[in-house]
């Protein structure tokens, strides 16, 4: 077991950033900030995510209405401002600046401290490896890429959260050059803000994020962008189907456009792949080919046992209880409280919207085993459930 | 107002069948049953979805356990068997049986019953006009398709649920022969059952259902066969993006080949346009038009936005509160009973899963306006609101 070299710099005060300070102060680790956006820097210090880059400590405490615990070693609170680990030479630095800024932030920390361990945690790895790389005279031992795979549709470090990472997978991409104790400093530093570190190679982590994430982007972008010339009683009468592959679609465009620009050649593969299946669906579509039809929709059936469940693991096999509720408040609240009192954990929930009126259809997973009992029970109680 | 003609033949006793069965009998209508399988139709009278077809009215008398309101002016339940609607002509018939044995029902329907208007609730409508139009001296003017935009996961009669169709749009597909009085006919038809019509033409219908419904399934599928190759560390990093976009790629790939066959060329239409954007996504992607693929991810976002959300209406701009919730019996109850007590709708509700820890975070989602007030006062009460 190695050891979190203190204390951790946090370049960039983002969402991420701020989140990744705050869950590091959660366990007690030396935390300085920086942002070229000192209000930014500001907001997450008064957030108790740590000191600001060499400023005097005094001005930089903690907002005293915020639950901070001082680490051991730390002097904050001290009555002399001088050695605070504000005035410290990081151990290491985590890059949380937006992906095209990245190779150049990591590049001016290597050179700055020349004992630290540097990371960052763009979502794409393999092309800030070959940017740093083309730099001359890089100590690149001392670099391994990450990547949590967390985020939210909000920004900013006021909707940071410690826990943003709980339990969430964390890439570690180190490349061929890392040295190994950076690497483990590394997995340290995931460890502890709680997050599960997956170590990949950077070529690796970018195939992996074009399948699971960039590809399924795009192609719930391009069926969305289907509608627009749809007249509007087609629209209207669409089902969740619809509603689930285009979920993704309101996504924020000018960031996925900085995403897959920085992935291009993973996602143009894993979309040629698709483009191919396409193709030959099309074919056997236009010349009754029935039979491939039905292989490649049994190869979708195959393919959808893979995607992780509720606990990461291969998914436990569930089964829905749907139950109608009218649309008042307190309904859904009397019935998960029945479903508590059954003693069951709900594997998933779902609302199926209906048109029109005011009455919805709730379905709840729960492991495949339980379900019939559950359907008795709530029909026993007076619910309307429809199975 | 036109009236719906009685009593209403239903051919057909499976999942749908014995729904729209049911529904009928909830409104007071009488409904007659048939189905190639007799105990299908033993299944759905005992559920006292109606009267066998033909068969002496005290052997079908509805089971006594099934509470059923006896409509004016049948004589079920009075001594003599002679006079049931069992023995009457219907008014209308309903052809409930899979999309390849449509119209030949159908057409077999409209010779023996020449005063009933015939409809059927088979998922593509232009193929099965097109065959009846083939068959000689067929009365086609008493024909009039339809398709109740519901369906569950589950099959058979004793899977039906009068209220299956409550809300749902139920396309109304009148082909151009097609007498008016039959079309008012089926939309009471459609009334009665408490789901709500839509006028389309089959070609629309068609293309209607090729772009909201069967498209989706085709993407889902290829996708989720993508992972089929994947290493099992890519699949597990996975999150909730590619679990919407699968979610789909789960269903029943025998009936879906079948619905896939008898809508191919609009099906096949929809997705060559989709491969057309996809083509030129590849080629923006591997010569860095990173403008292009803003413009597509943006003409995304435009494109979902016209997908209905819970009432079928336009979207109401809502937002998301989430919140970290102990995967423990009895969370979710207090949780949405804390909701409820600040008097809020929740228009849709998401778990989201973590990797490997007995935690999960509950999307809530509100209208836009409620948002802040809702976390702020989960906050106060001690809930752990992630925003």
């Amino acid at each position: 077991m190695s050891v979190l070299p203190q204390p951790v710099l946090v370049v960039g005060t983002g969402l991420i950033g701020t989140s990744v300070a705050l869950g590091l102060r959660r366990a007690g680790v030396e935390v300085l900030l920086a942002d070229r956006d000192p209000e930014a820097v500001g907001v997450a210090t008064r957030r108790g995510a740590g000191f600001a880059l060499g400023a005097p400590a005094a001005a930089e405490r903690p907002d005293p209405g915020v639950a901070v615990t001082v680490p051991p070693g730390s002097v904050a609170g001290a009555a002399a401002p001088a050695a605070t680990p504000a005035d410290r030479a990081p151990g290491m630095v985590v890059v949380a600046v937006p992906p095209a800024a990245t190779a150049a932030v990591v590049a001016d920390a290597l050179r700055r401290w020349p004992e630290a361990v540097v990371t960052d945690v763009a979502s794409v790895k393999a092309g800030i490896h070959r940017a740093l790389a083309a730099m001359e005279g890089l100590p690149l031992g001392r670099y391994v890429g990450g990547h949590p795979m967390a985020g939210r549709e909000v920004s900013g470090p006021a909707a940071a959260r410690a826990d943003l990472v709980d339990d969430r997978p964390w890439v570690v991409a180190a490349h061929p050059g890392s040295d190994e104790d950076a690497v483990a400093a590394v997995q340290e530093l995931v460890l502890a803000v709680r997050a599960l570190p997956v170590l990949m190679t950077p070529a690796e982590h970018d195939r992996t994020v074009a399948l699971v994430s960039h590809v399924p982007q795009v192609l719930s972008s391009l069926l969305a962008a289907q509608l627009l010339d749809a007249p509007e009683i087609s629209v209207s009468v669409a089902g969740q189907g619809l509603r689930d592959m285009t979920r993704i679609a309101a996504s924020d465009a000018d960031l996925w456009t900085q995403i897959l620009a920085s992935n291009s050649s993973h996602v143009a593969a894993v979309l040629s792949a698709l483009r191919a299946d396409l193709d030959e669906m099309v074919v056997a579509l236009q010349h009754g080919g029935e039979e491939q039809v039905g292989t490649a929709l049994r190869r979708g059936n195959e393919g959808r046992e893979r995607v992780p469940g509720k606990h990461g693991a291969a998914t436990r096999p569930t089964r829905e209880v749907p139950v109608a509720v009218a649309d008042v408040p307190g309904e859904l609240g009397r019935l998960f409280a029945e479903v508590a009192e059954a003693g069951l954990s709900v594997e998933d929930v779902r609302i199926e919207h209906v048109l029109g009126r005011p009455t919805g259809v709730v379905e709840i997973a729960v492991v495949e085993d339980s379900a019939d009992d559950l359907a008795a029970r709530l029909r026993t109680s007076g619910w309307d459930v429809r199975a």
